[in-house]
C-alpha cells in the first residue's frame, strides 16, 4: 500500500471542532487505500504560549529546558488527534519524537535529524493503524529531548516521507496552496499550480511561510514531492517538486512570486576604521550567541572608513545589539544604530536567472509608488529589497501589477 | 552527602510566583548540604483541564493515548521549575519519567512503577545538579509512556527516595500536615506531630487527600519516613514513620483522626434470588471495566431473595451502572438503584483495635446529629459510615468533639 505522510499544522487543530475534521480528513486518505503517517504541531497558539509561560520565570531560558517545554505542545495534539480517529472507529496510535525515532543532534531549541529508525511506525502501519507522530521534535543519543526549531513539524514530515519512502508530503494547512503574493495584502494573488523547490526555497527564505525552508531543502535534496492543500476545503493546492514535468518555459520565463517578511529588524556599525579581521570580529561572536544574519551589507570603504549594515529577525535583535556593543570598542567602531521596524518584499522566478531587466523594473516601481529603498540583495532567482514597514502593504502590490502575476 | 527527595503538588506550582518560591524552597534544602531530587506534579489544573479537552473529543478516550496526554503536565512543570532554579544560579536539569529510569507495567492510567533505573539521576546529582523530575509518569518495556493514576507523583517520590536511599521523602503541599480533622470543615482540628504508617493509610483511604495511598503503603513497606510540610510557610509538620518512636501509647489508644471523603456514589441491586455464583456475576465485569468498588454491603436472604449494595467513586458511576445494567437480567435482579451524593466519614486509630466502644460511640454521636447512616464498613483500626453528602461537615464536627480530639 502506498505511504502518505500528511502534516497539520497549529491553526488546523486549534480545538476539538478542527481536531475532528482534521480526523476526518485522515480518514479519507487511508479510505483511499494509503498507509497514513500524520505529523501534527502543537495546538493553536500552544507554542507561544507556552515560552511566554518560561519568559515569565526566567527572561533566557535554557535551552534544554525549552525543548523539555515547547516538544509537551505537538504530545498533546498527538494524543487528542488520536482520540478523535479512535471516536470515528479508526485504529491510531500516537507516536512522540523519541517513539517515532527521530533522532537528532544536541543542538537544542534547533536540532538537526541525523537519522530516522523507523521500526515502530512500520509496525504500527503494518498492524493497520493511522499513526500519528508529535512533530517539531526528536531526541539525542544520550536521551534528551531535542526540538528542530520554529516550523520544525514540516522538516519532520518531510523527513519521515523519505525515510518511509511516501508517495508524496502533504502539508494541510489555512491556506489552500502557494500564491503569487500573499492574498490577505494583495486581492489580486493567484494561486500557483506547481513549483520548483528552487523557487519555494527563495519565497520562504524571503517571507513565504506556509512551508518551513528546512523541509523545502530537504524536500529537495530527496526529490520527495510536497503537495500543499487547504485543511478546511478540497481545493485543488500547489504541487512542490523537482520540475521535470513543470509548466512550459514561457510561464518560467518571469516573476513567479512576491513575498515579503515584516520580521526584519537592522544592525548599523558606523565609523569603522578598515584593518584584517574586522567581519569576523563582529559576525563570530553573532554566531556563537546563536544569532542568524540574514543581510549583509558593507560599503566601500571611504578615507579607510566605512559603515556595516546587517539585518536579523526582531526577536534577535536585543542580544544582537548586546553582542555587537561589547565588541564595538574592540573594533573601533562609531555608533552602533538599530532599527527594528522594517521589513522585506522580494521577487521570485527562475526564469528570471537569465533574463536581464528585473531589477531596474522592481526598483522603477518601488520608486514610483514612493517608497525608499534601504538595502538591496539579490541571489540568483531573487531580488529582495529592504524597506519601512510600514509601506509593505502598497510595495507587494505595485510589485504584483509592475510584473502582471494576476495573469495566469 | 544526604539525599533528600522533595515532592511538590499541582497547587504549590500553579503559577510563575508559585514555581519561583517552590525553587527558593528546593534551595533552602539544598543549601543545607543535601543532594536534592524534587518529584514535581503538573501545574494547579492542568490535568484535569487536559481531562476535559479529551473528553471534548472522545467521551471514552483510549488510556495509553491519555496517558500520552496527561504525562505531558507534569513535563511543563519541570521544565518550568528548572528554569526557576537557573534563574537563581543553581544547577539543575529536568527529567521525565522514561529519562528517571522509572519503569512500570503496561497497565495504562493506573501503571505500577516495576523499578528505578536511576544511573541518570545519580550522574546529575553527582554533577552537582538539582534534579527536577516530572512525577505520575513512567515507560514500559515497549517505551511507551505511562501514568501511574491520580496522586501517583507520590509514589513516584518515595519510590525515588527508596530507589536513592534517601534519608528522607518530604510531601509539601498546602496544608502544614495531617490534621486530626479537615480543618477547613472543623476548626477544631488540630495536627498530628507524628503518625504511623497504618494510621495514615486508613485516613489516606477514608477520604484524607494529603498523600496519595500507594505512597504511603510503598514508604511503610520500606520504611521510608515521609514528612508532609507546608510549601508556603516553615511550621513544623508531620512526620509518617515506622512508629518505633511514636508518642506513647496512652496517645495511641484513642482515635487519631477523623477523615471523610464526599466522592461516594452507591449502586443497589434489589431482589436478586439466592443462586450460586451472583456475587462474581457482579464484581468480575466491574474489575474487568476498571471499575475500584469500594464498600460492598450484602444483605441476608429472606425468602431467598436480598439486596446488594457497593459503593464506587462518582467518576465511575455511569461506568459502574451501564456494566451493572448489562448483568442484571442475568443474575435475575429485580432493580437497579444508584445515588451519586453520598459520603464517609470514618474514625481511625491503632489503639482502637484492641478497645471496644468505639463503634457505639460513633453511632450516638451520628444519632444524637440527626444524621442517618446507609451503610456501615470496619477495618481493625477504622470505621467509616456512609451517610448524605450534605451532613459531612455536621457529622465531623459531631465526631471531633465526640472523641475529644481538639485535644493534645
Amino acid at each position: 500500500m502506498p505511504i502518505v505522510v500528511q502534516k497539520y499544522g497549529g491553526s488546523s487543530v486549534a480545538d476539538p471542532d478542527k481536531i475532528r475534521n482534521v480526523a476526518q480528513r485522515i480518514v479519507k486518505s487511508h479510505a483511499k487505500g494509503n498507509q497514513v503517517v500524520v505529523v501534527i504541531s502543537a495546538m493553536g497558539d500552544t507554542t507561544d504560549d507556552l515560552i511566554e509561560l518560561a519568559h515569565k520565570i526566567n527572561d533566557r531560558p535554557d535551552n534544554r529546558e525549552m525543548d523539555v517545554l515547547l516538544s509537551t505542545g505537538e504530545i498533546v495534539s498527538s494524543a487528542l488527534l488520536t482520540m478523535a480517529l479512535h471516536k470515528l472507529g479508526y485504529q491510531a496510535i500516537s507516536l512522540n519524537g523519541p517513539q517515532a525515532g527521530i533522532l537528532t543532534d544536541a543542538a537544542h531549541s534547533k536540532a538537526k535529524i541525523l537519522k530516522i529508525e523507523s521500526d515502530r511506525i512500520v509496525k504500527e502501519l503494518n498492524a493497520g493503524k493511522i499513526v500519528i507522530v508529535a512533530g517539531f521534535q526528536g531526541i539525542t543519543q544520550d536521551a534528551d529531548m531535542t526540538t528542530l526549531g520554529r516550523g520544525g513539524s514540516d522538516t519532520t514530515a518531510v523527513a519521515l516521507a523519505i525515510s518511509l519512502k511516501a508517495q508524496v508530503c502533504e502539508k494541510l494547512t489555512d491556506v489552500d496552496g502557494i500564491y503569487t503574493a500573499d492574498p490577505r495584502i494583495c486581492p489580486e494573488a493567484r494561486k500557483i499550480k506547481e513549483i520548483a523547490y528552487d523557487e519555494m526555497l527563495e519565497l520562504t527564505s524571503s517571507g513565504n511561510k506556509v512551508l518551513h525552508i528546512r523541509a523545502v531543502e530537504l524536500a529537495g535534496h530527496y526529490n520527495m514531492p510536497i503537495l500543499v492543500v487547504s485543511s478546511f476545503n478540497d481545493s485543488p493546492g500547489t504541487l512542490i517538486h523537482g520540475g521535470d514535468s513543470m509548466d512550459s518555459m514561457e510561464v518560467h520565463n518571469k516573476v513567479r512570486g512576491i513575498a515579503h517578511d515584516i520580521d526584519v529588524a537592522k544592525v548599523t556599525l558606523t565609523g569603522i576604521p578598515n584593518q584584517p579581521g574586522v567581519a569576523a570580529a563582529i559576525f563570530e561572536p553573532l554566531t556563537k550567541a546563536g544569532i542568524s544574519v540574514d543581510t549583509i551589507v558593507q560599503n566601500a570603504f571611504k578615507d579607510n572608513i566605512t559603515d556595516l549594515t546587517f539585518t536579523v529577525s526582531r526577536g534577535d535583535l536585543k542580544k544582537a545589539n548586546d553582542v555587537i556593543n561589547s565588541i564595538a570598542k574592540n573594533i573601533k567602531a562609531k555608533e552602533v544604530v538599530t532599527d527594528a521596524k522594517l521589513a522585506k518584499v522580494s521577487i521570485v522566478g527562475i526564469g528570471m536567472q537569465n533574463t536581464p531587466g528585473y531589477a531596474s523594473k522592481m526598483f522603477s516601481a518601488l520608486s514610483k509608488a514612493g517608497i525608499n529603498i534601504q538595502l538591496i540583495t539579490t541571489s540568483e532567482i531573487r531580488i529582495t529589497c529592504i524597506i519601512e514597514e510600514t509601506r509593505v502593504k502598497e510595495a507587494v502590490l505595485a510589485l504584483h501589477r509592475a510584473f502582471e502575476l494576476e495573469k495566469d
